[in-house]
């Protein structure tokens, strides 16, 4: 099997999911599998997997909710966290609807799950105080209508793609086409996302990367680097505990979240990197991605007790994850011509150990064009 | 099989969807043929979906989505339309609950859906702006508790019937019984509804047929004939468009909605009829329906970019869509005393050729006791 | 089979609910049985049931309803009332998040069910009216995500255990385990209800248990005993009829909801009781629980037409049925420590004669210390 093409479900062609499928081989003396299954149980039941196993990552991914990361296996280390809620949640038990705007909360322990598409922060709501838009947006509990998966042996490269539509009638109407890529025997996946406008009209969105990493990799003195221009606590206690804004500290329970907005570089193809690592530089997670595409980077610091989930997030977005209206206001947000798609790349990559992390600290230094400027208060145009 | 009759789910008897069924036969030496599906993948997964091949048309029925029509087949037209949703939506992806009153957007692709039955209207709020009731009510998201399929060789009638409820403890109470009968080889329908009141106490409801066409029956140029006797424009950019209120553009990028209300005469049996026809009037579809059941008419135009879904509304109703308060302060509910029921008759027809047209427009032409009157700007009494 | 465990569904360790299973066998010459099946058709579809037969009683729990008893068969008579609602209802058609608060409504068809365990009351509402808490929560709604049946032959019991989650990441984060005994041949269960704080932080919590009684049971003259030291009526209308707070008329359409609220004495044991006994006094169901851990008792008259839903509640609390925020204020809920837990118990049992039901009269009898105090209008700190 030089190269294999499979389709798991389409809604198109009325294809149900390939329950237990699974397929395995080999390239270039390295063995690969990907493998399908339900959930079944509590708010599980009926949930999608599939698991790409590419000799050194096993990579969850659950397209029932729109195509998330559930978490990746390296070896001993899985990236992800311990959320309190036991998912992952069927979007029937997700409401999204609540008048509070915050029901997305009730589905959230994922690795990696998009905020989007017409709106990707904190809840909006009317002067009256009704929902306009809920915490995070819809995406992320969509399921979705068609996924391949794509094996390559001579290149070793296996690609799963899916799409996920956010569509309701007289407003907003896009597409989204994610292709996932990894290659055998390596710690590291691609993610390229495609969103389309499927309307005649200009449609406008928002696309942020909420990617969330808890126990092992983080840990009490673990740091964060990124190449900062600007750093801007989101709030009174984000500013408070500014000056260690990138250094984690262990679990505290009742740890108040902190966040932290910021500006960053890049390097001259547009590059930017985030790179997390264990207090002892002993091993690390890396996130790459290109500055135009993804402008703004939000820095989420959870590290509550365990039981109520110790996690950080590494979030490039289009925008700052404050509500859809102020965004807009402060024009942060991406217009689409009808018809037109706009792309967003990610890497991310693991490293094992303390030389593996040379490179992307080396990296993100020669991104840095001058010092950090960390605001000591939330600035008015950036934090709601 | 001269006659015979098969149950095809039954909550009562725990009688699971009989899912791949079917059944074939002629009548008088015409084939015709019923299968049932269901729906897999992407926001369609587990919906129901019921086939009735007369030979002449293909009818396609959703019992989960209170048995609303998706769609009919006529050999090379399709009567129904393209909505930018790709369902059937199943109702788990449909949020009625949404504050914003809007949620049933999300589900809306059918070519015929009910509106109802605790109201069929714009949303209604409180004076808090909280949600009363949901645009165009719960019953097009209730799943059928039992579908019935019924075939008479003889008499070459297909018939499907199905039960919907829409009941919550000490409020509404109602159960929508519904039967749709086609006969072999005909390119028409009827449809014979039952509402029961199921509570002691009395209930007032509202009922709406949301009939919609789109490409290729309706194009640019096409008209719509209605015996009315009154049409009022139901804002003010409707009332700009009035001249033109019974004729269609094509597809325009943008175009917002335009919607009259209208009052219309009947025959001397008190049927009303509505037709749609092409541009070049070589087909169209005709309405054909009871005032006294349904005494309101409304007609919705929108035809924006085909991405955005071209299509026009033909809508009896026990009233108009305004929301549920309005239309109560104006008298226009139905009462139903406890246990009392009331039946709603609709048929519809396609006629392939300009000879076949001839007809209806001539019952439609006999029905107008004098000339339209047409209001140049909204009716307070009618419009909210 | 001396003992035996099965486990039927597992989330953790994705064992899928096993559909159809059945055990049976016997002890001491009597024989039980247990089975699961799922619902079909409606809004059923899909709902896990499991029925426990113990050769006296055959119990319905359903799992996918947070552990609800669906009714309890007694031979000729059912435990249990006949709601309006045709149920077992599916959580996907339960919109608790509608902004009215009253989507619970939807579901609500059951002998047993738990309110909680965020709030379990009124829907309470901000000052700008948005909703802040559903009625009667949300644990009702919740699937079991691991559901167990053992049985003992030498000891004759049958025991199911279940455990469903109620978390929201940054909220509240309890997990409900509980357990329901019967022994063979006997008109009785037991039920052991732990709810314990997965948090680090403290948590608040409210539970009622909201047992419901119809026809046959409930009649024209039937009565219920409490050993009450204060019955206050919940609204005026309540007050109204409050001399006849403990006995029950016929149906009656249109008839207005009695609520009255009750302090109660126990016995030296800590033990209260509540009895319902028909008319005649040829039958009874008696409710027994501990006062310290459900120091509320609420009693609900809801004595309609049969079509509205002719019924009474029994229902043992930790606080009133009221406005989470209300009986916060005046301090009735119950505090969790981080890890904490705490248990309910409850035994349920059915009096077939008059000889029977002398037993827990004279028990409810002996409890009391004085007279009761009947209030003749709502407490302010009582009723919200």
């Amino acid at each position: 099997m030089a190269q294999q093409s499979t389709v798991l479900v389409d809604r198109h062609s009325g294809l149900p999911w390939r329950e237990g499928w699974s397929l395995s081989g080999s390239s270039q003396g390295k063995k690969y599998a990907v493998q399908s299954k339900t959930y079944r149980g509590g708010l599980s039941e009926g949930v999608w997997s599939l698991e790409v196993d590419n000799g050194a990552w096993r990579i969850e991914i659950l397209p029932t909710r729109g195509m998330s990361l559930a978490g990746i296996e390296c070896g001993e280390v899985r990236l992800g966290w311990r959320s309190p809620v036991v998912g992952p949640v069927h979007p029937q038990y997700v409401p999204l609807a609540e008048p509070s705007g915050l029901g997305w909360l009730d589905g959230f322990d994922e690795f990696l799950v998009r905020c989007g598409l017409e709106s990707n922060g904190a809840p909006d709501f009317d002067p009256q105080g009704r929902l306009l838009y809920p915490l995070h947006g819809r995406i992320g509990n969509r399921p979705a209508q068609r996924v391949t998966v794509e094996v390559d042996d001579q290149r070793g490269e296996l690609r799963v793609t899916g799409e996920v539509a956010e569509t309701r009638f007289h407003l907003l109407k896009v597409l989204l086409s994610t292709t996932l890529i990894t290659h055998v025997g390596t710690a590291q996946l691609e993610i390229i996302d495609r969103v389309t406008n499927l309307s005649a009209l200009p449609a406008e969105i928002q696309m942020l990367y909420h990617i969330n990493l808890g126990q092992p990799l983080l840990d009490a003195g673990s740091t964060v680097l990124l190449p900062a221009r600007q750093v801007v606590p989101r709030n009174d206690a984000s500013a408070k505990a500014r000056a260690t804004w990138d250094h984690f500290a262990g679990e505290q329970a009742g740890f108040a979240e902190q966040v932290y907005f910021c500006n960053v570089w890049s390097d001259a193809e547009g590059h930017s990197e985030a790179l997390l690592k264990n207090a002892h530089g002993t091993c690390g997670f890396g996130l790459r991605y290109r500055v135009a595409e993804l402008p703004c980077f939000t820095l989420w610091k959870n590290t509550a007790a365990s039981e109520d989930g110790y996690v950080t997030g590494l979030e490039p977005g289009t925008n700052y994850p404050n509500p859809r209206s102020f965004e807009r206001q402060h024009q942060r947000h991406l217009r689409l011509e009808g018809g037109a798609s706009r792309e967003f790349h990610l890497q991310c990559a693991y490293y094992a150990d303390s030389a593996q992390l040379a490179e992307p600290q080396r990296r993100i230094q020669a991104m840095r064009q001058g010092e950090t400027r960390l605001d000591d208060q939330p600035l008015p145009d950036w934090c709601a």
